[in-house]
């Protein structure tokens, strides 16, 4: 069943927004009494839609589910370029990450800050709809561009910086040595990999180098593989 | 160091072939005396350029190294559009299987049989390129296209169908419950699911319905997901 995200209810009876109304309608060519998803702060309910233009759809049934992983792991991805960046995001979401926010790293191919608003709009649009489309309960925010100073001053319970330096640590015994962690950072360098005062800084500021095993992995795929990793270490 | 694969071997003088010469020479842009990694039989040695049209190089050392996990894994996937074929292929070698075929399978959107014999070349050089640049000791084969009767008829020390199917086991279950493997066939289906009849008539062959966790994953993460995974269930 199609699902949709929406705080917009009234006495049982959600109203979509203009976009969602439109893949309703003409994407998915839905009709009255056609039942969607509707995920509201977290709870999943069936609704049956009612009306069009906006598209308004009466609650149902709440079902009992949560997709969510219990951690909540923020990916920090250095610029790279267009294509890369949208399958990051997609397959992240679909790994369950909580937020994300892109870096301006010293070696990005990517650099351009003037674009970047209309990027972090994209994004945000590609993370909803795959959020959707994989049964999330929540859709993960797209954070602003983070720069070295930034990244040195935030917190988390564990802060993973992901390196091919040879003293880096492999996930399972980076995970295994630190068992009461909530929020985990994962921070990705780009296609020519962190400068070394940049890892020295984060090293100074509590990240762990840390390495996903023996093949080298492109930047694009680094995200995807250690969120996977992690979904399996919580396996139960 | 950029990786080249080849077997053609005189007096430890390698000839590397008309395509990785252009790339050397056009892409690369080397010159002679310029370091290379060349991969015969697994085994990897650092060779200087000695000579163009084509590249000769000549082995300086041989590297103590091995990128490849220890079980083979193959993975089989469904038809799906080209787009989403090549990033399997690539990410799937990047993280080490060990050959792949591709599956033409009752829900497969993409269906033509006609163009399949071009498809496998440059499925193969896809894979030859990542293997390269992930630095494998081997590159993968792409075998030809199965049906369901080739996939009923493969045999394998552990055969898992991804099945979002509610009594599937989840893959952390199956691996521990299996100990003794050297060969694993992964088979993913379509964007539409396998079909009913499918799934049981790869169940009747010892196939195990197995899951990825509680989110809805898109034909061509599923692949990458389970191959990570199995690299962090074998790290050390």
């Amino acid at each position: 069943m199609q699902r949709y995200f929406s705080n917009s209810k009234d006495n049982d009876v959600y109203t979509l927004s203009n976009d969602d109304s439109y893949h309703i309608t003409k994407v998915m060519r839905m009709k009255i009494n056609d039942l969607i998803e509707i995920v509201d702060d977290k709870k999943t309910y069936i609704c049956k839609i009612i009306s069009f233009n906006p598209v308004k759809a009466e609650v149902k049934e709440m079902l009992n589910e949560n997709n969510e992983l219990e951690k909540k792991i923020i990916i920090i991805q250095s610029l790279v370029n267009e294509t890369k960046m949208d399958l990051i995001l997609q397959k992240c979401c679909e790994l369950g990450m909580y937020a994300f926010h892109p870096y301006k790293a010293k070696n990005s191919v990517v650099k351009e800050n003037d674009k970047i608003d209309k990027k972090l709009v994209r994004w945000q649009k590609i993370v909803k709809e795959a959020s959707e489309q994989s049964k999330r309960n929540i859709i993960p925010v797209v954070g602003r561009l983070l720069n070295i100073d930034d990244l040195c001053n935030i917190e988390a319970d564990l802060k993973i910086l992901l390196s091919v330096n040879e003293v880096s640590k492999n996930l399972k015994n980076v995970l295994h040595a630190n068992n009461s962690y909530d929020t985990i950072i994962i921070v990705v360098g780009p296609e020519g990999g962190f400068t070394n005062l940049e890892e020295e800084k984060l090293i100074s500021r509590g990240f762990v180098r840390t390495s996903l095993g023996a093949r080298v992995l492109r930047s694009e795929t680094a995200s995807i593989v250690a969120l996977s990793m992690m979904n399996y270490e919580w396996m139960v």
